[in-house]
């Protein structure tokens, strides 16, 4: 498993000409640490007189972000096996009419895979926001900058992730299928984004005061 | 150093409810994650035909990036020790009027250095934003995807930084002082965001077909 390296081999790996890690598992982990940081102020809350009428819901988010934390980061390892086929395409020989068919043909396929990808993590990436947006209203006031960042690193991995679709999808021949996925990113992106500002808005006009 | 962690267990610490690592941690490296794409994605230019009328330049932020990813994964540890004194403040006495005195005082540095640590990031993290700028111009076409993942990270971790700013100027007593930390940060946010923003446009609208 990927998010079995120290984080400073995963940077040096990165940086890498390397196909994988890429963009795609680094929005995994992003998205990963904004879910983390929101079980952290949710453990922050939990068991606090001061907000002991939340108790019960924030002990459910705990549960739930601990799964979605888990996805997120097992999306790591799956951009990785979607990208392996597509990297095996590009090297396939293109000399005879039947090799571009068929070289076509797998190209095609790998693509849609390697597109599906970030697809599945930009929904489990709407589930953490989901999360962190009752965290804002609910969670400890003195850890609220984190919820705030955690939005943050959500919408980039969110955005990310999407760039990561289009990518892919520009390649490929059928264009019907690749218009879907492209509308699907396009929606995912633009609903989670609204939900992260809306959150982040939130979170810093509370800490400048505004509120 | 906080970044010999495996990433699986950097996400079980952040979810815990212990003080480090917390949201500044976390914006460090998400920073550096974006950087590190930048880096793969020179490493994926230099040597190329196609680019060779930017070798030069190329190698120049290879160089750079790999010294700006080192100082951002720094940040991590320098965010940690920035918030310790902060933490041992708020353990302080307060139960005399000299021992309040005492604790504000502490903790009024405590709060100062705590505040001063995201804004040393925020100045980093703007030098990874120089170079991804370029790099969405010069890189490799293939990887552009990268670039604009790079962006979307560098933007969170630097508008997330900036939250990590206001949380501990919030409770300075000296608001000319506070407020020109709050200033500092809000200058750099802004000026990051408009940045990335105009990257990650070019980088979408050439994915999208638009260029």
């Amino acid at each position: 498993m990927m998010a079995e390296m120290k984080m400073s081999d995963f940077l040096d790996r990165l940086s890498s000409p390397a196909p994988v890690p890429g963009g795609g598992g680094v929005c995994a982990y992003a998205a990963a640490l904004g879910m983390s940081l929101g079980s952290m102020v949710a453990n922050l809350t939990t068991g606090k007189k001061k907000y002991a009428e939340h108790e019960e819901e924030i002990r459910e988010i705990l549960k739930k972000a601990a799964v979605v934390t888990k996805g997120l980061a097992s999306c790591m390892d799956k951009d990785a096996e979607a990208f392996e086929p597509l990297a095996k395409a590009y090297g396939l020989p293109k000399n005879t009419p039947e090799e571009i068919e068929q070289r076509t043909e797998v190209m095609e396929n790998a693509l849609c895979a390697a597109g599906e990808a970030p697809l599945a993590l930009m929904k489990e990436i709407l589930e953490a926001l989901l999360l962190l947006s009752r965290l804002s209203v609910i969670g400890s006031r003195l850890a609220i900058s984190d919820v705030g960042v955690g939005v943050q690193l959500c919408k980039a991995a969110l955005n990310g992730a999407s760039l990561n679709v289009y990518i892919n999808t520009k390649f490929m021949k059928n264009r019907r299928i690749a218009e879907d996925m492209n509308k699907r990113a396009k929606e995912m992106a633009q609903r989670g984004s609204k939900m992260a500002d809306e959150i982040f808005e939130e979170v810093a006009g509370t800490l400048c005061g505004k509120k």
